[in-house]
């Protein structure tokens, strides 16, 4: 069904969706390639949301000699009309001859009907071309599809012998910078950044994407999107000149308590405050995924200390973990990298898979996600 | 000085030396290759104590030949009349025309006098080809030569976040089999496996090599080397029907107090008990190392709990940390992978350096040494 070349033309247009891995938020990451008589007419991406789809762009760079052409498209061509027509129009109006994708559309109610608008035209259609690369490239956004709830990473630095701050609290700083570096790509491709009180007083983080001091990967383009960073904070303790508040993009606060004065303070400084049901000394976080899906938050990354890390993967509220493990050693005393209750036996562990391994700078980073 | 024939040679000589790396102990691991107008003529390597050396297995392989060869020798043939005569001479009188070695002998002692003594034959000679990897060979008989003390490994299964065992102590199985073979490799190398009696008693080992069960890797040879068993013990609560007495090879019982009894109970088992100084609730590890050294100990694996694991760390008694990593998580209530005392600060870890990392059935195995 699909050749060699339609491989080949489908990789470079996972390649140039990738290009804006950081930016096309809330939308998802998709590229397009056109190709007429075994030569690249146009070439497209999605950049930003507001902006054109790579379908659009592609065609806009193939002009006239998009006619005839095959399409190929890491994401089924939208059907409907949002900020621009739909690029399904769009490609029957150019008069390409064949639509290759590499998955249909991740929500259910919509799937499949783009193709089917352009396979109604008469142009050939196809789908499923390189669909696991197309799927790893928008996990958050495909889990806001299926699951209306963001796709959730938890990143975790900590020593070989699973620790992740000295029993005193001091944790600054257990990684290297290549991979402190790393975690600002991470956060880069998140919607949000989520992390809890204790953490913001302990550390004082920004959770801020900084590509200025990059050494090791070049941001791609100029532009810098912020995530949105979620502090919950049940009692409303942050203080409101903390960076995570002041930093440039928007800070969430979540409580689970009316404190209007502390509220007041806050807003002053620029946070926004919301309140969420409590759920013992946290917040429900159920119904924080509940509101970061509303906000339209495909990725998340939580970036936070032992209790709240332990509290995800107690609740199976997790898609991936993420390591970065540091050559040392610190001790049975120092804090442990996750708090999860007493188990009863072996066979109640949280049982995982590799997904990948790599050293970066001096430590190593271990993905890691549900078995 | 080395040509690019000369490595292949002396790689091929490195090869023959490793078939032998689980019988020659406590000799080390030797190849030769001996190679006459581009012909390799004769090929040997050590077997095991009492047999030839690896230049007279070469040497016999070789038989006329020999004469105007260049011998490629992993390490620098002896000078010494051992339990044969010294290798030196034997090349001597094969009439070879030049030895290369990878690198001379470590004991300081004697260090440099084989390869004088074919050199004042006539004969030319060169050390230091390949060298890293010959010494790689032999860290336990180096260490031994240079130290005076075995090269220690410490072997940990645990968790991806730093847990050995359940709170109850069940740690039957963390890792998969895979794994667990693979600690048999590392037994195998060993002269000797360190275990505490805590460990003994929860989980009775039998710290033996089984390659009948190997499916991985074959075992060379049809000889199996037990490796000498070696339970610290203060209080001599070993029960003399443990595996670990009764199964084949040598159970060596270290004491810090004197409990006639229980030795005789032991002895009659077939155990050796000793007794050495105690140190705060174990023995002393460096009169232990003292022991195994008058032994002729070259590699030592300690496979044992946190609290002893963290003692060998502690005094930095430790040349290679191999932690086998299973995907999947404990809890913060469960045992931890090492038992160090408080620190005070970040500057007091235990800094480390990646040596190997590779995945091992399902899980991974994580290889650092002292940084």
């Amino acid at each position: 069904m699909f050749s060699l070349r339609d491989r080949q033309y489908m990789a470079r247009a996972l390649q140039l969706a990738r290009i804006a891995l950081y930016t096309t938020d809330p939308n998802p990451r998709v590229g397009c390639v056109l190709v007429r008589d075994g030569q690249v007419v146009g070439e497209g991406y999605h950049v930003r949301a507001g902006e054109p789809h790579a379908e659009r762009n592609a065609l806009a760079a193939a002009g006239e000699q998009a006619r005839g052409a095959t399409a190929y498209v890491t994401l089924e061509p939208c059907s409907h009309t949002g900020r621009t027509g739909p690029c399904a129009d769009a490609l029957i109006e150019a008069g390409v001859s064949r639509v290759v994708a590499a998955m249909t559309d991740p929500n259910p109610q919509v799937a499949g009907q783009g193709l089917q608008r352009i396979a109604e035209a008469g142009i050939q259609v196809a789908s499923g071309l390189l669909e696991d690369e197309a799927r790893a490239l928008n996990p958050g956004f495909i889990s806001r599809m299926t699951r209306q709830r963001p796709y959730i990473r938890i990143k975790i630095a900590a020593s070989v012998d699973g620790r992740t701050a000295m029993a005193s609290g001091e944790s600054q700083w257990i990684t290297g910078p290549a991979a402190r570096e790393n975690v600002q790509h991470l956060r880069a491709r998140s919607s949000a950044v989520i992390t809890g009180v204790g953490t913001v007083l302990a550390d004082r983080p920004s959770y801020t994407v900084r590509p200025e001091q990059w050494t090791r990967r070049p941001y791609p383009g100029d532009w810098v999107r912020q995530p949105l960073r979620v502090i919950l904070d049940r009692t409303l303790r942050t203080p409101p000149d903390v960076p995570v508040v002041s930093a440039p993009g928007h800070c969430l606060v979540v409580a689970g308590e009316h404190h209007p004065g502390r509220q007041n303070a806050l807003e002053s400084a620029g946070a926004e405050v919301i309140q969420l049901p409590a759920s013992g000394s946290g917040i429900d976080l159920q119904q924080l995924l509940v509101e970061l899906n509303r906000r339209e938050c495909n990725e998340v990354l939580v970036e936070c200390g032992a209790t709240l890390a332990g509290a995800f993967v107690r609740e199976g509220l997790f898609d991936e973990l993420v390591v970065y493990m540091a050559p040392a050693l610190l001790g049975s005393s120092a804090r442990p990298l996750l708090g999860l209750p007493q188990l009863a036996s072996m066979s109640e562990k949280v049982s995982l898979k590799w997904q990948d391994v790599r050293q970066v700078g001096e430590d190593l980073r271990l993905t890691l996600v549900p078995a």
